[in-house]
Formats: C-alpha cells, sequence, structure tokens
C-alpha cells in the first residue's frame, strides 16, 4: 500500500478533495486518518471503496431524514465508489422472539423482499442504482451454527455490549435486557466481515451498532472500516427526528404541493442543516446561500422557497418544482386557492353542522380534533372562516372546505 | 396425575420412603414439594423418573468428591428410576474460542468418546451401568443454528446470567466476561429440556448452573426439573474441596492400602460426613455409628478404620478391604512392615547421601522436601531413622527405605 507522500501531486489532490467532500456535514468520522489511507490506496490502485449501509426491512418508507446517509452515499458514487445496501432481512424474518415488542413484527421472505424493492426503488431517486449492491444477511447468518456463534460472541465481552446508551440505561432502570438483544449488535458487525466494508454510514443514533463493525473485522483479521456518522435531521417540529411514527416528515414520495408546503412550514432556524444535509447542491453554494442568510443577503422567505423548490426538483424533478412553488404562490402569497383541489363525492345531506360534515369527510382523525380545529379558526367554507362547531351548512356543489393552511377539499354532488 | 391423598396406604408410604432417603445427604432441594409430587406421580404409574448428571468430558479422573453425587444417583436406580449421564463433549470439542483458557481444552471426538468411556468404567463402581442412559449434549447443540440460538437467548436475561457468582465477582473486580462464557449455563440448561429430565443432581457449587435446566424447561412449556444439591466433600486436608489439582483426593481407581491408608489420615472432624456422603451402608447403620461417635460408644481410631474399610470394600470388594486392614495394622499399630512393598532396582552408586538417595528414586518431589522429610524425622533405612541429610548409606539388597507413614520401597540390586 502507497504512502500518501507517493502519490502523482494530481493524486494527492484528488485524495484531499474526495477527503474533504466527505467530511463535510458528517458529523463523526471515525477515524479520519483511516478514511484518507483508503482514499490513498483507491486512488493509486484505481480499486473503488466498498460502503455500506444497514436497513431495517420492516419499515420501507422513506423520508428526508433517511436521505442524510443517501446524499452521503451518492457522494461516493459520483466518485466511482460502490455502495453496499444491506437488507438486515435475518432479523425480520425471525421477529422478536420473546413476543414483546410489537416493533420487531415478524415478515415472510415474501414481505421482506417486497420491502427491499420498495427501499430500492425509493433510494433510485437519491443513487445511482447502477452502483449499488444489494445483499441480505440471512445469505450468511442463516448458516451460523452454535458453534460459530460462540465463536463469534467468544470476540466481545459483556462490558462492551453493556456501553450501548440504550443498555446502559435499561441496566440503570432496572428494565429487563434479554439476551438475543445482545445478537442485533453481534450481527450487524458480522455483516461487515463477510462483506469486507471499507466504509460504514449511519445516523449519529446508530454510533455504538456502526462501530460493531470496525470491532469485529480487526478480530477476524480484516481491514477495520471507517465509520462516518451523519446527523439526525429534525423534523418540521425542529425539535424531534424526523420520524413517520412522529408525524413530522417530509416524505420523498409526497405529493409536489405537499413537499413544498411542508419544507415552506419548517422553522428558520433548521434552513442552514437543511441546506446542508437534504440537498444535493454543489458544497460551495450551499456555503453561498447559509452565508447571505446570515449576512441578511437574502431574505429567510426567499431561501425557504429555494430550499423547498429544490427538495421537490430531486423528487420529482424541475417541471413538478415550478408547479409546486406556482402553486403555492397562489394560495398563500396571492391568497387565492391552489390549481388542484382534490374533489370529493358528497351523498349525504345537504344540511348539517360543520362538525358533522368533517366528520363524514374523514379529513381530520376524530371529532375531538375537528372541534379544536373549528374553534382554533382554521376552518373555512368557501373562504368564510366557521368559529361554531354547531354552525349549519347547506352543502352546494364545488363548495371548497378548506382545513388548516394546505388542506382543501371541493364538494362534488350528484347533480 | 393424582394427588398424595389419592395414593394407596402402601404408595403413600413408599413416597414418604422414597423421599426420606432422596432428602437425606442432600444439602439442598428444590423444591421439595415437586419431589414429592413427581414421586406421586411415579409411584401411582410406574413410570421411573428420569435423573440427570452432567458431567464435563475433559477430566475423566474419579475420585471420591465425585461419589457424593453418585452415591445419590444409585439410591434413585435402587428404587428404579433412571439416570442420564450427560456428557458435556460439544463444549469440549469447540474448546475455549479465545483461547486464554488452559482448563477448556479443546478435545477430539475420540478423546471425547475415551474419556466418556472411562467415566462409564469408574462410575461402574458405583452405579448400576444397566440403569444408566449415556447422552452426548454435541447430538443436539451442533444441529442447533443462530435463530434458535436467538430463540434461546430470548428466553433469559442479562440480569439473570449476571448473578452467577464467578460473573458477579469479575464484574465487581472490573475483569473482562466474555459473551460466549454466558452460553454454558444456557446449552446446560437446554440440555435438560432435550432430556426431559425430571430432576437434575450436583454439587453446590454446581447451584446456578444446575438451575438453568429448570428455567429453560418452563420457558419451552415443559415440567420443570427438580434440583438436588449435594455437599461438596472436603479433601484430605479438611479443608479444601476434594480435586485432583488439590492432591487432596482419594481416586476410586487408587490401590487398596493406598486408599485405606488415606482414609485413615481425614481429620475426625470430617468422620461424620464421609460416612453420611462416601458410604453406601443403610442410613439406619449411618445414624447409629454416628450416635455411637458422639457419645463415645465407639472410638474415633475405631470408627476410622470402618469407614476405609468400607471405602475399600466399595471400590475393591470385601478381601481386598480385610487386606487393606491387615496390611495398615500391620504397619501402623504392630509397628512393622506392610506385606507388598514395592521394589526399586537400584543401579547407582553403593555409597552415597541419605538426601541424594531419596533423590535418585525419585520418591519426593524435590531435593529440599526431601531436607525437610529427613529434618522432620520422616526418613527410615531399614527400620532405623535417619535425621542428618548428609549420612552416608551403604546400598543393600532388600533394603528398605521408609518415608513418612505409608510410603515404602524396597532396593533391588543387581547382584
Amino acid at each position: 500500500m502507497k504512502a500518501f507522500d507517493q502519490l502523482t501531486a494530481a493524486q494527492q489532490k484528488e485524495v484531499e478533495r474526495q477527503l474533504q467532500l466527505y467530511m463535510t456535514g458528517a458529523q463523526e468520522v471515525i477515524p479520519p486518518e483511516e478514511l484518507k489511507a483508503k482514499l490513498v490506496n483507491s486512488i493509486s490502485t484505481g480499486k473503488p471503496l466498498k460502503i455500506k449501509l444497514g436497513l431495517d426491512p420492516s419499515a420501507p418508507d422513506v423520508h428526508l431524514g433517511h436521505t442524510v446517509v443517501l446524499n452521503k452515499l451518492r457522494q461516493f458514487q459520483e466518485n466511482g465508489h460502490i455502495v453496499q445496501l444491506l437488507i438486515g432481512d435475518f432479523t425480520g424474518k425471525i421477529g422478536d422472539p420473546t413476543g414483546k415488542s410489537t416493533a420487531r413484527k415478524q415478515l415472510t421472505d415474501k414481505e421482506v423482499r417486497h420491502n427491499a424493492k420498495t427501499y430500492f426503488q425509493q433510494f433510485g431517486k437519491v443513487l445511482d442504482k447502477e452502483k449499488v449492491e444489494l445483499h441480505y444477511n440471512s445469505n450468511w447468518l442463516k448458516k451460523l451454527n452454535l458453534e460459530n456463534v460462540i465463536d463469534l460472541a467468544g470476540k466481545i465481552t459483556v462490558a462492551r455490549l453493556m456501553e450501548r446508551d440504550d443498555f446502559e440505561e435499561r441496566i440503570a432502570l432496572q428494565k429487563p435486557i434479554s439476551l438475543h438483544e445482545f445478537f442485533y449488535p453481534l450481527m450487524q458487525g458480522y455483516d461487515s466481515v463477510v462483506l469486507e466494508s471499507d466504509i460504514e454510514l449511519g445516523g449519529t443514533d446508530q454510533h455504538f451498532n456502526v462501530l460493531m463493525g470496525r470491532h469485529f473485522q480487526e478480530r477476524y483479521n480484516k481491514e477495520k472500516q471507517v465509520v462516518i456518522l451523519m446527523p439526525l435531521l429534525e423534523g418540521l417540529d425542529g425539535i424531534e427526528k424526523m420520524s413517520k411514527s412522529k408525524n413530522n416528515y417530509i416524505g420523498i414520495d409526497e405529493h409536489p404541493n405537499e413537499m413544498y408546503g411542508k419544507t415552506m412550514s419548517l422553522p428558520d432556524s433548521l434552513m442552514k442543516k437543511y441546506i446542508h444535509l437534504a440537498t444535493d447542491i454543489e458544497l460551495e453554494e450551499k456555503k453561498q446561500l447559509v452565508k447571505d442568510l446570515e449576512t441578511g443577503a437574502v431574505h429567510p422567505r426567499d431561501a425557504k422557497m429555494f430550499l423547498a423548490k429544490t427538495i421537490v426538483r430531486m423528487y420529482h424533478g424541475s417541471k413538478a418544482a415550478e408547479n409546486a412553488e406556482q402553486s403555492f404562490k397562489t394560495v398563500f402569497q396571492e391568497n387565492g386557492l391552489p390549481k388542484d383541489i382534490p374533489a370529493a363525492l358528497w351523498k349525504g345531506d345537504r344540511k348539517l353542522s360543520i362538525i358533522d360534515l368533517l366528520n363524514k369527510l374523514e379529513l381530520l382523525p376524530s371529532k375531538s380534533e375537528g372541534r379544536r380545529m373549528i374553534q382554533n379558526g382554521g376552518v373555512r367554507v368557501d373562504g368564510e372562516k366557521i368559529m361554531n362547531v354547531q354552525t349549519e351548512i347547506t352543502v352546494k356543489q364545488n363548495m371548497i372546505i378548506q382545513i388548516g393552511k394546505r388542506t382543501f377539499v371541493k364538494l362534488k354532488t350528484d347533480e
């Protein structure tokens, strides 16, 4: 293996360029000098690096939070490296042996393949599918017998495993840890041994698990992977990590208008983070935009519109982004209505209270939510704000019901 | 299943008799009421109970310490129950994956079978071989795959495993525990699941491991085994647990004279324990003997001679026991010599110092040990005590060298 000093000037420059690119936006690189050494080796030999990302096959709905690592993977692909998507189907298929965890639902082989395909389709919006290897860890994990498992378990201590944050916490609270739970990090580490990954990516919440790959590769006398931990993206609430269960997410398959509108509802404080982690624009452009925001050279609303348009463009193309922006302007800036209001066929009573109308249209999760929305002034009928839950509405053809800022529905009667 | 009350009077009496027999001498029975219920069931249905004893295949030298559990097993056999000897060959064959433990030497299949045979031969001196099932746990453990292992591990908590004394101690001392070490109790427990054992025997030092069988049988929806823990037998030093490594043991394959002599060297304080745990005499006879000792109706020396003769008789038969007693009396009570003194061919110098003579005969582990023995008056040549290490000895045909109380050698010269 060559040292950095032995490279040509052009190669050295390329190493430095890629190193800076990969480090940018990462929360932590463990350790940077090994990443540099791997780049030196790859650039001098022409051999691409293998970048692993592990995926849970049970939750294939991809949102902007996931794209933080995907965008980083894309950078590696653009420089000729190979992405290893690892579908953790083995654990998915065995489920939770204690039956306690509803999160660990047992999946059939068919479900796993379907979910993996769904991931792959969605990831195709960010990644170059041609430079992706798809791996299923059941291929090797199902072959392990008790002797292999004991051998694997002999390569790590109990104390090391108990350092994982959630284990430490449960021990402190005297909440039980089932022994099988110790196996998930072991398996994740063993996957890297089998895949001979050079780098593994993960969110900062994956710190412990992703380091397992390094640990076990070393114990199996392999070259250790470098770990790149990406920051977690807060969701629309500006506080919690973006997740489907928190309902604070922007899904990459959502309608362009919804995506645009949701982005516009982000707190200003998150803008810089989204610009850096959730867009594909050039590093220099990102830096300029952030700088202009700080100096006030650009208005936050304009920057946010640019961000929203960029995000829509990334997942739906330029035309859709243009339309979404136009639609948003019509509704919220000219106080008009969006162009494409969904229609709802109305077959019920022509006269009923607003609360019953909302309830029958199923526009809100519950009657109490509807009541709250009305009382907060969030409901309009043909542009008129309705403040009393008992207000009687006479349903008419093309009557427009608006809930909150972005939900519209146009009633179609039988006539 | 019948309740005790539903049995005939004769059956009830038999349950009580066996229960008392099995409880006697045991340190702990967990729990006694389940042992009784199992006896009720066995006696009412005629179905024998299955009594498990696990054996480490790496150390097949059987001494009196082992016979404490064997004697208990023998009691079960005498009442028609079945003994399950479980050879833990799976762990023996995989050895220690960390390579750190010299105790866990990796054994070949051939060695395991050889050791198991050796056990079986020696155990045959106590047990009725016809009522013994021999099981090798590799038969089922080698078939377990990772999914089965995770399922097994899901049935126990980390906290429960850490309760084992040696784990607790190592955690307190911050000494590392390799994760694979958690598997030994799991495997021991799983063996009971497979064997559907009714009872498992062990020494009190096996408390934790033997309870694993109960734990896992319950988690696999099987009837739980009862655990019988036998006291540990102190060795000849009267302090430490009898073990080969402590050199304080009486091996069941030892020469009758050696066995008799070693028993006579026991501290008086251990006599009652040996009578109860290491002999096969009737319970009533044991009780009487202990009582006679306490009241002074029998002299401790006579009781010890009875004990020694009983032990020799158990492993070598009545004739050998008679001879061993006679031999002992000749040497130690009539101050004469034993009948069968081993001969040593002497080819060295005819004149040399006593210390060099002892050294060349290799009767003691070191020269310094020889020196100590001489100075303590423990060495005789043809009956004459030699107190000076430099005393010159002229070797003669049939010269008798005596070291300590029981080691004799007769020199044979070339003439």
